[in-house]
């Protein structure tokens, strides 16, 4: 069986172990997923309609004919421009039942759909969410290549800050890096944030001058193969204050006590507290304002969630950043981020570049 | 007034008018329009909730609350990672009637939305799309100035299409021209197609390098100010062939007569037909396999589409791309596209480049 059949295999198992009659497949990694072909068609459908039983169906415009290369076990249908899509898909499905829709798929899409059928609908985590949770050993080889990359760019970065530099000279330089090792797609835009910026977790890089004194937090990633890094390293530029280097030592000790939690069969939860009671402990609790860590893979932001509340458990094969911060407004933040696959026995960092506290310029 | 209570006055007024009690607006465009932020916040929930009457409520994560700074008119909510943001969501809307969902928000969000309310989901065509589909003065201003940014960079690409680079390698300055003239996103990937790869409307450039009689699809736009551009021209490396000539002439005939047909009150479908006519008279009909153009905006595809089936009625203020083309399998490709404004007499290109066939090498 080759990888396609048994994914299809596969999806075809939890449709039936959760009585659902077919599920659409539309993202581009999950089209990806299903038939190696990673198709961005934007707002022109795409699709792969698995029913319970028989073989899937391939949605794609005639336009792209030319770059889809299905295997074998797919049917392919091809629509043009004037066509309805949306009908098309409809006919595909079954007349009633229950049908899974990609959590991805525009919402405009589906309130097209429920008006041409009486189906029942739900999303995607208990099909496509649950194959992609845990990753086959080419997944993980892909993840760690990434990985690896990113460290290695992160030590070109390092060298990079210095007072007078920008913002955005160190994000568009972050970019060229990538582009250096083959990555065409960055798996975000690149985070450089400096100083009182730095207290802004998805700060957008701009205009401000980097000085002396300045803590300056970088978070990047690129698509290596479809697959995402994410690594995020806090530098401060020469000598740093009592405070920052208390923050920065609790921080630390926050993401290794988060990985030192990770085993097959604890709770999303109990990483997420592993991080944050270190955190409150200092007293810094109300200042880490994010969950502790998402699952990675050919998205960057994808299930499982290391967040407080998600009673979900680990499992052999997942893939997660773990990512603690402290953040004091007006002041400067601290995160650090290393991607971690779950073991049988416990976690391995896909990331090794060092994280102690580096001076730089 | 302030344009953002003006924004909000207007859809007001849609909702009274299609009988809709509230509109949710998620997308990041839709986001930008009602507030003057630009956020991503990928899979968390950013949202405006305009009621028929009263305050609109803008919802983000506590983590942006710094990079949020909407207008005075707005109230705002922030919620934390372990909230349930859809619930929150649910609150803020009305018990029972009508709902319009941004037709961008992930099913996934929609589908556990309908699980907590009782309401009647409607995509946001009605209201978002119609806000949308006329640009003002503004956003005039910023897609003239876009799209004359990429008629200078066409230039410059055009001066490098020359036998031994290869796609790739004219993929890459294009992103580099971009970002010289302070373009941090492109509209999209761009397109470089060369040699029988033209023949691919919408081809990823590879390692194809490019060679002597090659014919080379160039397709690229940025984003400037927040407004896409978007433009194609296809050259010819030394000299074409018979057959090229002709069908090169055909398009640029197709592409005039249907920029000629532009003018308020048209239906949609009679560009497509200007442009498509022209190509089947010369025996090319099934070689033009897409939709003769798009809106474009915030989003390099919008509302209104230029497609065969369209009666929808062109109005002033409406712009769209005008982009038909021929491509023969296994040979070569030819499109031609221009952004052209709706004027209240007939139409204004906002791209200026030479469309005549240019031979470079």
């Amino acid at each position: 069986m080759s990888i396609f059949e048994q994914r299809f295999a596969k999806a075809q198992e939890l449709l039936a172990a959760n009585d659902i009659d077919a599920v659409v497949v539309t993202s581009s990694p999950n089209f990806f997923y299903f038939t190696g072909t990673w198709l961005d068609s934007h707002e022109r459908l795409q699709a792969v309609v698995i029913l319970k039983t028989g073989t899937p169906t391939m949605i794609v415009h005639e336009m792209a004919k030319e770059q889809v290369d299905p295997p074998g076990c797919v049917d392919r249908v091809f629509w043009k421009d004037g066509d309805s899509s949306i009908e098309l898909l409809a006919k595909l499905l079954p007349k009633k039942g229950k049908v899974s829709i990609d959590n991805q798929w525009p919402s405009g899409n589906l309130i097209k759909l429920m008006t041409l059928s009486q189906l029942t609908f739900v999303g995607s985590d208990s099909i496509l969410g649950a194959l992609r949770l845990k990753k086959d050993n080419l997944e993980i080889k892909y993840l760690k290549y990434s990985a690896y990359c990113a460290d290695q760019i992160m030590d070109s970065v390092r060298k990079l800050i210095k007072p007078g530099i920008t913002e955005k000279e160190v994000a568009r330089e972050i970019e060229r890096f990538f582009k250096q090792k083959g990555v065409d797609q960055l798996s975000f835009d690149a985070i450089v944030a400096a100083g009182s910026n730095a207290a802004i977790p998805h700060h957008q890089p701009g205009d401000k001058v980097l000085q002396e004194g300045d803590a300056v937090v970088v978070d990047m990633g690129g698509i290596k193969q479809h697959y995402c890094s994410d690594i995020t390293r806090t530098f401060v530029i020469g000598e740093p204050s009592r405070e920052f280097k208390e923050v920065y030592s609790v921080v630390q000790k926050a993401q290794d006590e988060a990985v030192k939690a990770i085993r097959p069969g604890v709770p999303m939860k109990d990483i997420d507290k592993a991080a944050r009671s270190i955190i409150e402990k200092a007293g810094y609790g109300p200042y880490f304002t994010h969950r502790t860590g998402h699952g990675i893979g050919m998205e960057v932001h994808e299930e499982p969630y290391l967040t407080p509340t998600n009673s979900r458990l680990l499992e052999e094969g997942m893939v997660v950043s773990v990512e603690p911060g402290i953040y004091l407004p007006g002041k400067f933040g601290v995160r650090i981020e290393d991607i971690v696959l779950v073991t049988s026995e416990g976690a391995e960092r896909l990331n090794n570049y060092p994280r102690e506290l580096i001076k730089v310029g």
